[in-house]
């Protein structure tokens, strides 16, 4: 399909800055840039491609201001990474096919009452009493535990583990090899070794979370795990027994909380971010990669390095370990020549 | 079901304060606590919920001292937590489903011997010669290897790989996702690339282990990777091949261990913590979350921070790292004061 | 089946140091000797083990010079590691099993056409105008979505999920449970919440490429993840959306790089490294495990610590920072005796 920079400006509601009859027929990175392509600039450091890419057209803030000629034409919009991604989504919906039906080889215990319009897939498991809403695409190998639920609307790639009386919200999209609702690591040690503790909770998504590839998410001891709405965890990500995580919160991959660790609404943490047990991040919190956290942390904070420090003090605190050794040669020196001033 | 107070207090030859009469029917924790719940207290750091908790009745450690007024029962028992272990375990007993007998949509090599009791669930794989020991329950989507050995009582979760040839002890537990067996990462390098080293041993798990949700243990080239009785992974760990775990160590998520690393008995990791390969961890060591150990470690070491230090040692540099703009302050104004005196 | 020493050191052209009819008929490590054992010495860390094992021959560099009495018979080569692969490699094809044919429990989409020579396990999914080449061996529970194109002689291990249209070269080899073509971690933040930017693209294994167990590389916004020949990914590896990783480079396990980093030819990475997003990094990097990147990196670099630093001076630092409590010591001992010397 091809549609004019015109009627791209138009969808968008935006304003135009070069050729309105450029056509384009599909999306590019400005660095691979081709003709025909509608490519977009968000992130100011890829500013240098925009003067030298080959695509046709291009998505930028309202803001932006040209340092250079430029050859292509603008679609200038409020915010251009929101303007892609409603652009991306609609080219979506034309393109993605929709499965539909029950596969004769999918499994679906008989207890189960299908609703009207899902896909369920070859292989895929629905265990006794699952309540599943409809719209929901439940892929092959993907396996639901007894008394699980699942919202409307719901994705569940292949070989997804969804334990027994986990539930899921609405609108959920559940990444190929997740598990969610495996026992929490409780163990009681003893004098012969480690008793387990039951996990007799379970864990819950609510509505509009996304949850990435083998990303691993425990059920409760007790009580819930519980991730809140709209928040995105990304690939390999730990979130263990009894944790909470806020609305609208985003990991990055490979980020582990450990057990009854609680994470605010609209917090934003790099990848490989590591929190102690029992504690508790606040709100709008953002965690640079890597960084480990092993206390309480208060709304709004910017944290880096294991253990985090505010940003400033960490990249200060780096550079003067840089200049250790520096330091550690003027403590000698120093050190003889006070000798000399003390002997004269 | 409900019990009194004085049911459970029997049951756990553990003592009353307060109205044995008292029924509780649930599980909870102590800062979700609710009427008819019986929660318990193990760590210090939540007894402030005591005081204020609605939970019906709580199982404290004998020694407990109350600095306020109590409004609920206590059971006073030698070890809370572990009371605490034994009742939910007797509580999931009353209450977990064990399904049995060979799903007609479970594929079991016609050479597998199959024990009189045991549980495999629709689309588990059961290669040729593989040897399982009763009791075991099989869920689906699991793959078993050609020529694996299963002990007794085992559980194995759904999408879990056990790759031909490994062995898994009696009452080994392994959780959604998880792989044993997989090749080691054996690589010669050559002008031309990489050749592969075929990775010609297994992986073996002796009786009492557990293995999280999509933890890896990969096969030895050549002998075993062994995992030590009684000792429990939590989930997403990587342990290479050729490494040694012993007896009751416990590790907690995304931990890595690299190849040919071998880890003592009663040993406690954090999130995340990692070994380089060749590298010998003694006994009772304990590592804190993200501690890198690039060299041998003595048997009760207590050790942070990558590379890892004594914990004491650890927190004076971490203070001191703080300290170090004011230092080189201090520095240069000495420097001045110095300059000064001499030149008198 | 058994060889004598001089057999082997003929099929490798090396030379016989000791009893060339010595028969061996297993491979076993040096520490862990056995009679009949061929064991090889690569690391120079186990050489002391050369001259207690038990084994009846090894493999060594044709440079070795021994520094006590050996009592087995040693074969000489110019590359003892080399060596051992290209014999294990030998070994393994003489034992393994090489199942063959469509397994009547697979999943076979009538579109798909089946390569003569190919081997499908019960319970492989093989999806709509999947391109599968000769030589092939899908296991049981793999997954391969619709238009996925599959080279010649690959191995697909159990409960490898494959999304659509993602790319596969020859001889690749993907072991359980990883996941190929995930949505890359793409959200527009509005006020609302975090709007899903579709994943457009693909991702793209090159020729020769071997991915550990878990590991998950997702597809690109738009354009392809790309992970170039001979590339070599351990376990539980995370790859974010456009990233491209050049040639000839390994990564050891539970590496972490952020969408839209670049890795070039011939690096090497320790366990647990993490890259932010948008950096690039040379050719022959050597980056110690843990280390952590923010920026770009230059060919040939060998990097260690969080931030990342020259080995030598992350070295350095190091030893300082534990030299901290004692350099403040110093300087308040200083301070003092200035001020004794001032006020003289």
């Amino acid at each position: 399909m091809k549609f004019t920079v015109q009627q791209i400006a138009e969808y968008l509601h935006g304003s135009v800055d070069g050729d309105p009859g450029v056509e384009v027929n599909t999306f590019c990175k400005i660095e691979e840039g081709q003709q025909g392509g509608l490519t977009f600039l968000a992130n100011p450091k890829y500013e240098h491609y925009l003067y030298e890419t080959k695509a046709s057209a291009a998505l930028v803030n309202e803001s932006f201001k040209p340092s250079q000629e430029i050859k292509l034409t603008l679609i200038r919009v409020p915010d251009a990474y929101a303007a892609l991604a409603s652009l991306m989504q609609l080219a979506n919906s034309f393109t993605q096919k929709q499965e539909s039906g029950v596969d004769k080889l999918a499994f679906v215990d008989p207890s189960v009452k299908l609703p009207e319009d899902c896909y369920m897939g070859a292989f895929a498991y629905i265990g006794k009493n699952v309540q599943i809403a409809k719209g929901c695409r439940i892929y092959p190998h993907a396996y639901i535990g007894d008394n699980a639920k699942i919202g409307e609307n719901c994705i569940i790639y292949p070989h997804v583990t969804i334990y027994h009386d986990c539930e899921i919200g609405n609108r959920c999209i559940i990444h190929a090899g997740s598990v969610i609702g495996a026992d929490g690591f409780g163990f009681a040690p003893e004098a012969d070794g480690y008793h387990k503790i039951p996990q007799l909770g379970n864990a819950v998504l609510e509505d509009d979370v996304e949850i990435g590839a083998n990303t691993c998410i425990d059920r409760a001891a007790m009580g819930s795990t519980k991730i809140g709405k709209g928040t995105k965890l990304d690939n390999l990500i730990q979130v263990a027994h009894n944790c909470t995580v806020g609305q609208h919160t985003v990991m990055a991959a490979q980020v582990g909380m450990a057990g009854s660790s609680h994470v605010g609404d609209w917090c934003m943490f790099g990848g490989q971010v590591g929190l102690s047990g029992h504690i508790k991040i606040g709100n709008k919190v953002s965690l640079a990669g890597q960084t480990g956290i092993m206390s309480d942390i208060e709304d709004g904070s910017q944290l880096l390095g294991s253990p985090g420090m505010p940003v400033r003090e960490a990249f200060r605190s780096i550079a003067m370990m840089k200049r250790l050794p520096e330091m550690s040669k003027r403590l000698d020196k120093l050190e003889k020549l006070i000798e000399k001033l003390s002997s004269k």
